[in-house]
């Protein structure tokens, strides 16, 4: 593990700043480094930032359960976000924001829709009542990222790979050599590139950062999300998490792709279920 | 099984009608008769008569996934939906609902928030990819509900009981003998008691019916849903259903209850994941 960066002075906090502009009004820039290949840019960098907006118009500060709905495809530039206060409460406040940017003619577009609750994660009592363990792992150096590629097979160059430290479980990896396991799943380490500890807006990114599952059920094409829900649970231990994404039933020409991350202490930090379409041959 | 009504004839039918004021605004009534207790409306009922609205107002008729973050408590009586429509595609249509009602001084108070993408269930194509299996339910004559409580332990009355027809697996039954297994899981045999047929409404009843996880881990108290997200993967054959839920994480006094909804044709029509609270004792 190479250099650290402090929360609040990394690359996933400089490119989800927002500025405010009226109330509940936000300017935001979409970075180029966080597209995925040559297309969109990718969504849970987007639920990030959205997130850090609601995060500052809501009373609380951290996003206990966050919906989006992925309408659009977002491109690097300039974009808007409008956040609305639903209802303001002791413990938990509820809100929404819509990212909008303008189209080639200058049209307003609206690429994601949120709803969220936000609560306060600190002041959670520290009891965990069920004994849920974490998915087994192989250490991280034996999972395989893409700078791991041997060079006959160049990696996919998406910028957003230059953003995060992702390793692999070598077990769902059989897609990348031509042979996919059949089973619905995908599992890696995670972390952010420039070292910077994981926080709710970090594992708002990690929930939708591994290959699709789809990959190792043997399709090979693009998996739009429709809609993603997030639950952060705690806030995560210094360190890497551990992200183990599955999948139950793809049928009709959707899926689920449910994600569980585990933190270095051992604890389920986040929840988090997407309905995603796939284009099947 | 006693007789059948028609889809479009029974009690939830008629209960979660709904009549267009003006554009885009809906007047409802919040039936008595699918509350808990003597306390608040049933969670899952509102969010059926939501996702009617939302069906009425959008152009596809099926909900795909919808997200609902319950506010404040709702009381039988008089309401009012109000529908945004976010964006129409050609196979998804995504919209809002907000459910307002009046106060005891007059003041308007937000219930229920609802995000949501609609589409066509008929237009997808018939195929299952994956090989997800139901999970084991002994026959519905050997599942237990309100109704067959010994006369020293009457079932607690709550109005909701008599629109449903609901059997419980009595492996997840240990907390009404005082002995609950200390699992996080709950199964039932579900119907309407009027024998109408499943639908995607009633799909939308049947992920929060079921008494919370949490009675088997050994609490007792009332759970309020934060936040309930509902994926509606396929039209329900007739007959019975089958809902599971699970917990995996009761911390910090939250916890997700995930369920999943199979049909008599032995198909995943349902999944649904919520965030709870429980008072932690």
């Amino acid at each position: 593990m190479a250099e650290r960066v402090s929360k609040g002075d990394g690359e996933l906090d400089r490119d989800t700043a927002v500025t405010l502009r009226g109330p509940g009004v936000y300017d935001a820039t979409l970075s180029a480094g966080w597209s995925v290949g040559n297309a969109a840019v990718h969504g849970g960098y987007l639920l990030a930032l959205l997130g850090r907006a609601l995060g500052d118009q809501l009373p609380h500060p951290d996003p206990f359960t966050i919906t989006a709905h992925y309408l659009t495809a977002s491109r690097p530039g300039p974009a808007v976000i409008r956040t609305e206060t639903v209802r303001t409460g002791r413990t938990l406040s509820t809100g929404t924001a819509a990212l909008v940017q303008h189209d080639a003619e200058g049209n307003e577009v609206e690429r994601v829709r949120v709803l969220a609750s936000y609560g306060d994660l600190d002041a959670l009592p520290d009891d965990v009542r069920t004994a849920a363990k974490p998915p087994e792992f192989p250490p991280v150096e034996q999972c395989l990222g893409p700078e791991d590629a041997p060079d006959d097979r160049p990696a996919p160059g998406s910028p957003l790979h230059e953003r995060l430290r992702m390793k692999l479980d070598p077990a769902t990896l059989g897609w990348a050599l031509g042979a996919p396991s059949g089973r619905g799943e995908m599992r890696a380490w995670f972390g952010l590139a420039d070292g910077r500890d994981p926080d709710p807006l970090a594992l708002l990114v990690a929930v939708d950062a591994l290959p699709p599952t789809t990959f190792e059920l043997g399709f090979t094409g693009w998996v739009p999300t429709v809609e993603l829900t997030a639950h952060i649970r705690a806030r995560p231990a210094p360190g890497p998490l551990r992200v183990s994404v599955t999948t139950r039933n793809l049928a009709g020409g959707f899926l689920e792709e449910d994600a569980e991350v585990w933190d270095t202490a051992d604890r389920l930090v986040a929840q988090s279920r997407q309905l995603a379409r796939v284009g099947l041959i």
